[in-house]
């Protein structure tokens, strides 16, 4: 038998590159904590004095994703002759890192940094706009973002549609014409529900959350569930923000905020169940991939799907309020005490729709999101131009979800996204709510207790589900993958619509 | 006129080096809030897992500090013809960039690697030799630490006295030469005051300390004082930890951190007074220095001189209390309401020998570090060995404070210093007090109504006097410039000598 010669180039190469991507790895966990520190806790005065210091770090860590050792590198790592010599972590972390590599070297940095400082005076200007209701004050900086945007789809590259090259960026792999069907699916299901959920007799009692919730309360109650529905406190933080958010530092350190308002208690309990979406998937990637590119979650759309799952499957539902309800009256006798359980739980669950996405609903949450994938995909296209958003805008929200906003501050101004270039992030929230529907499917079909051990307060039986299916895996599958390996199939979207109109069916008695 | 010609290798070095500067102190103020993350507020499991982030950032400032780039550049910039081209801060960051880069050149990497894995096996051996009293157990890892010191200063090399090379590090241009004469004075008149102190007739009534102290009312005491003694809680943050420390990220952002005791209420007060003055310090740095080397206080002793400055001359003066007793008697109106204000204030410079460093009183500290002083010179010079030190130990204490441990734990295994190699650490204590007590008597002379302004609870004139003589220079200065800037002399053993006569003989009627 011939007896294969070490390829030492390739195996220098590997160490070599293993030691690179641990370094940035680092730095990345670094800024990670950093970015936390700053928006959480650190002092106002200093805050300024240091976006130098994380700026040079980030920099750093940039500088060394698109080095020339790193480009080399990935050259010889995605060559055929090494394919033999990369385990599966490897190959994806080389997978990982020349993605990354190919996006960022394709742009001339020249144009990044116009982009930057674009984008830079774009977000005050979407500040202003958005403050004064003044579109026209934003117009000129959307359009030229729209056009940068434009031009690098052209450099990135694509096969069939130009809006594909910035799905790659937060869904790696997906296009239109994968995304086209689902969506459709989905707009068309949930604008007929809406309707019916419209002209349905019953409607849930939501005036029983327009009381004074102490805050102190919802604090104590929030501490109370987050550890028992899986939330290693041992393993992260929660703590305040006025935008809730999960932070990752490592495997052992998730960060997660939430916010408390007296006169909305869903808020807080909501929030925080969802971000605890987040930080749990994060808890429970697997420690070998921790100090490598894989240490996080596989894309945004699957981690979306994490917390929406919890939010929305697990908190949303009627077995979890059984479990959770008396306690929350224990906390709220007075606001709570003559509030039977259906109540409160169809009360979670109403349907109302309005001008603000943040503000939606499980339902219409994905008709927001329709309006601006939509509106996305036409302007990449130069089907749409910039200064016929506000009307298209109005349009599609009529259309869609029966409201028309009354001024562009609260219609298509509402959004950060786009005055920082993130064309292609949006899709991301109904992808979430479409993978977590058919992990439910899925999770169900393996663990017929799935809703009696949710009314019992257990939830190890599913989170253990959770880790072995999803999160150990990290970045080590692309989305696509992943997905199908945990369910057997590709993303389908019969799964939420099924949900969508069996949940509401029952809440609105429909 | 000659028309001096620019000389161009030298423009650019400085370009290159104030940039590299700039990274290793960005990198430096991130490992400092990386430190205090993982200190006081990151979750337990994660701390392990960071570990290694933060030893490659760390790593990484310490390669370019001490790169062939840095040398080559230093080489240039401390050149004589590069004299006229670097203004006075120039000058000063390339002196602290050319110590720290000689200092860590001069030991072989192999020799430094070495060091770092006995250290790490002393300080376990260190700790378990504490808990179970056996000196014999650390004795041979000491003896290694005392032989790799006593090889580096013959590396680093001196003029005269051995233990040179090391007071170098902690307080630049600091000689045993110049120690001896200050230390010898200091320990004569505190021995001798001590021994008049215990033949007093007058004894502090120690006993109101011997209650409970809510912590609640602690906390809310020490909160209220710190921005009253002008520390800006807009630059900074005040939390707990078992050993308190401040820790500096940038001017705008100090942490310093308490603990409080129920039982002990001087530990919170006092010690969250002497962060407060290590924090205040670094809050006035001028922001001129900030991204720089210079970006920090000058040296260990002026820094230490800061925090007993307040701690000691302004926190447990009559004037204080006459200001802040009230406020504390609302507090603890049962344990302090029938304690007047006399009472407790001599009470709060009463005076103890123990055998533990830590728990000295103002007048015996001094005393502790002059038994380490002497034992730490004759050990580096040769005069005595590793296994001697038990018996040297008991008998200085002996000698100077009276009082004999009865076990090698409360004695010569108290500290954790020489564990970790930090020889030449301990006098920065004493020569804290000592300039400390030096700037007291130019503050009197400047601000006649010093103490009138501390009754007064007013201390902006004297944090005034405090920023524009030490603070706001950073690192601009060595420890000797600075304190002949600020009071017109050199190191002077005298004003604290005269201090503590004249406080004790108050405090006890002598």
């Amino acid at each position: 038998m011939e007896q294969k010669v070490m390829n030492q180039p390739i195996i220098s190469a590997l160490e070599k590159f293993t030691e690179l991507d641990e370094k940035i790895s680092h730095f990345n966990s670094i800024s990670g904590l950093l970015s936390w520190d700053q928006k959480v806790i650190a002092p106002k005065k200093g805050r300024p004095i240091f976006a130098k210091a994380s700026s040079t770090l980030r920099t750093e860590a940039f500088k060394l994703s698109v080095s020339e050792g790193m480009g080399e590198l990935l050259s010889t790592l995605s060559s055929p002759e090494a394919e033999a010599y990369l385990d599966e972590a490897a190959k994806a972390k080389v997978r990982e890192r020349l993605n990354f590599y190919n996006r960022s070297k394709s742009i001339p940095a020249e144009m990044i940094k116009e982009f930057s400082v674009l984008t830079s005076q774009a977000n005050d200007a979407w500040e202003e706009a958005r403050e004064n209701n003044d579109f026209q004050h934003y117009l000129p900086y959307l359009e030229r973002i729209v056009d940068f945007k434009r031009k690098s789809v052209e450099i990135y590259g694509y096969e069939n549609h130009p809006y594909d090259a910035l799905l790659d960026e937060y869904e790696p792999g997906l296009t239109v014409e994968k995304l086209d069907p689902l969506f459709d699916k989905l707009r068309k299901s949930s604008t007929n529900l809406l309707k019916r959920i419209q002209n349905a007799t019953y409607e849930p009692r939501v005036d029983i959350f327009e009381q004074a919730f102490s805050v102190a309360k919802q604090k104590e109650f929030n501490r109370y569930i987050l550890p028992l529905i899986g939330f290693d406190m041992n393993a992260g933080r929660l703590d305040e923000t006025v935008h809730p958010f999960a932070q990752t530092v490592n495997t052992g350190d998730v960060r997660i905020t939430t916010r408390y308002l007296e006169n909305n208690v869903r808020s807080a309990i909501f929030g925080t169940i969802h971000e605890a979406g987040h930080g749990i998937y994060e808890q429970n990637i697997d420690q070998q991939f921790e100090d490598s590119v894989l240490q996080e979650g596989a894309s945004f759309g699957i981690h979306e799907s994490q917390s929406r799952f919890l939010e929305n499957m697990v908190g949303r539902s009627e077995e979890f309020w059984k479990h959770f309800y008396p306690k929350l009256q224990e906390h709220y006798p007075e606001q709570l005490g003559n509030v039977g359980l259906d109540e409160f739980y169809r009360a979670v669950n109403s349907v109302q729709p309005s001008f603000i996405r943040v503000e939606a609903d499980e339902l219409t949450y994905n008709l927001h999101i329709m309006v601006r994938y939509e509106i996305e995909k036409a302007l990449i296209a130069g089907e749409i131009e910039a200064k016929d958003l506000p009307a298209i805008w109005n349009s599609k929200m009529n259309e869609y979800l029966g409201v028309t906003p009354s001024n562009d501050s609260e219609g298509v101004l509402q959004d950060i996204h786009w005055s920082f270039g993130g064309f292609g992030y949006f899709p991301s929230y109904s992808l979430g709510n479409l993978y977590a529907a058919q992990i439910l499917n899925k999770i169900k079909a393996d663990i017929p207790e799935f809703y009696g051990s949710i009314e019992k307060g257990d939830f190890a039986v599913i989170q253990k589900w959770l880790k072995e299916n999803i999160h150990q895996y990290g970045m080590l599958y692309t989305p696509n993958e992943l997905i199908v390996k945990a369910t057997g199939e590709e993303l389908n979207a019969d799964y939420l619509v099924e949900y969508l109109e069996e949940k509401y069916s029952k809440v609105y008695k429909l």
